[in-house]
């Protein structure tokens, strides 16, 4: 299954705001529809998001009427400009302009027609590197799984949240495929109910057991001890090891610490921001309210009603037992051992 | 505002589930309708089930063809049965059951025709009683309330919940009226949305400023020290003080003890049941899975999808900071402070 990808000089990706009902695949030549695309969602999750901002790029130079280095530099600016305004949280889009950038930079010898086809290429591998990360992400992550375990996840942090695969759904994947008979409880995960749409859809596909639950069945099910393990994906993970993740996440780690239940996390070393000292310091993007408000155009309160809708929440580092990388287990202190990832 | 009333030989209510956006009357001259109509929640909350259960006791002694105290007596039983089968968790309906029945022995020497007559009685008695409870528990509850005070609850314990006025929202209107300046952090409760229907819908008309979250926010602003308390109400409370409300509840006392934050619970002494030692003992109602696959008549997720779905979950006593009653403000030990309610 692959999320978002490169095929004959258009960026393709299933429409994730269809599913589960319809999968429908949307083409695009244009990077700023593209750029408009993530804004609302129709892809989402970090790692997917970075992705589809490295083919975004290579996308809007490809088609670009630049005539030097010079303009296609300037354009370079402006598509960038154009992806990093999309989602703020997220940190693997920023890591994916950065990376694209260096690319475009290190080649300005060449012809601009080189440049171009580098570009795509290295968009390529991206998607390529992304997706072998999630398999390395999922071995790593299954050997911190037990035979029988019952596991929860929140959001989708699954093949649709990267190029494929999926990172906490990756190592769920796995544990599986080492014939582990895991089982799921999936949270909801309101407001836009990513586990609910996305997360069973893909559990489903693979044929993991899973049970659905509202987001605020997560505590009852931890007291009658039926959840061993909790495992999500990341945003954006501060230096310290702070997780800023979907919305719901920080409710899960206290929850999860309630009941001496291990709470890990799952991500490439992309979502790692060793620029940022602590979590505190994350954005968080506050999304529109009618996410709230509405459930497709069926109207929940009546106008008006005053809403918040922050996107993501912060997870401080000691609720985290492990952060589980294409490189290695990272366990306390983060400090310490993210920055290893590095080295 | 009232919520459920005997009117000119009919009992009336609300459909909640057809508020915010319609103000419907029901109205029941057959108490197998009115029990029907509890189950499928048209009204809700445990002390408006309690008051609901004496009125549709009245009504359907004083429909009633029976031409015998005895015969008058099995169709109570019968009568009883249909109300006890509607809900059983909220205890109040138990209560209420017992107490209309004690009401028809003390007067079995009476004419059948007077019977009915005093269970009409008694019945508009336990409605009005409600509403005097409902004030009296406002009244104790507001002075834990400090000025300014930013108050987070959950579903919805209202006027919606009671005969009248509310309990936890009854204590929050309390108060507004003392002029307190609180405002309100409402969960909108999956997977029914008593928060996000009806307390924002009370809410707005008792002119108290309040912001409607998805339940997963709630620890996302504890921890951003918007939260300084939280009140609930409860369908049921053991001798040992453990508390069983909607879903969802134990998961805010437990994010509320790790935030230092004091956890409230407003509820008649018609809730309490001296009958059970603990929690563990009370019966969790486990509901449609329709509740969480639709919102109204839109799927949410495809057919088949297993689903949990239990409507409430117990808060153990050592979260609870005080039970407040229309009697006084228990506190811990519980099981010394519920038992000398009743003395």
């Amino acid at each position: 299954m692959r999320t978002v990808w490169w095929s004959k000089g258009r960026v393709k990706l299933i429409d994730q705001t269809k599913l589960p009902f319809k999968t429908e695949i949307l083409e695009f030549r244009d990077y700023r529809k593209l750029a408009r695309a993530i804004k609302g969602m129709r892809l989402r999750g970090a790692p997917a998001i970075g992705v589809a901002t490295a083919l975004g790029i290579a996308l809007g130079i490809n088609y670009s009427k630049a005539s030097s280095y010079e303009k296609l530099s300037q354009e370079l600016d402006r598509i960038i400009k154009t992806f990093q305004r999309t989602r703020p949280t997220a940190v693997n889009l920023f890591w994916a302009c950065r990376r694209m950038r260096e690319k475009f930079q290190e080649n300005k010898d060449r012809s601009l027609k080189e440049i171009k086809r580098i570009l795509i290429q290295e968009a390529k591998r991206i998607v390529q590197e992304d997706i072998d990360c999630c398999r390395r992400i999922g071995k790593y992550g299954a050997s911190l799984i037990k035979k029988g375990s019952s596991i929860l996840t929140h959001c989708n942090a699954g093949a649709l949240a990267t190029a494929g695969y999926g990172t906490a759904l990756g190592v769920i994947k796995r544990a599986h495929e080492e014939g582990k008979r895991v089982k799921v409880f999936v949270d909801e995960t309101r407001p836009r109910l990513q586990g609910a749409r996305l997360t069973t859809w893909e559990l489903k596909k693979a044929k993991i057991p899973f049970t659905l639950i509202t987001d605020n069945m997560a505590g009852y099910f931890m007291k009658k001890k039926k959840v061993d393990l909790v495992i999500v994906g990341a945003d954006r993970i501060a230096r310290n090891g702070d997780v800023a993740n979907k919305i719901g996440t920080y409710s899960l780690a206290v929850l999860a610490k309630e009941h001496k239940v291990p709470f890990y996390v799952a991500c490439p070393t992309s979502t790692i921001d060793l620029r940022l000292s602590s979590g505190n310091r994350i954005p968080i993007e506050e999304r529109d309210i009618r996410e709230v408000t509405h459930i497709g155009n069926r109207p929940l309160v009546p106008k008006g009603t005053k809403i918040a809708n922050p996107a993501f929440d912060v997870t401080p580092n000691k609720l985290v037992k492990a952060i589980i990388t294409e490189k290695r287990i990272a366990r306390r202190p983060y400090r310490q051992s993210l920055k290893k990832l590095f080295i």
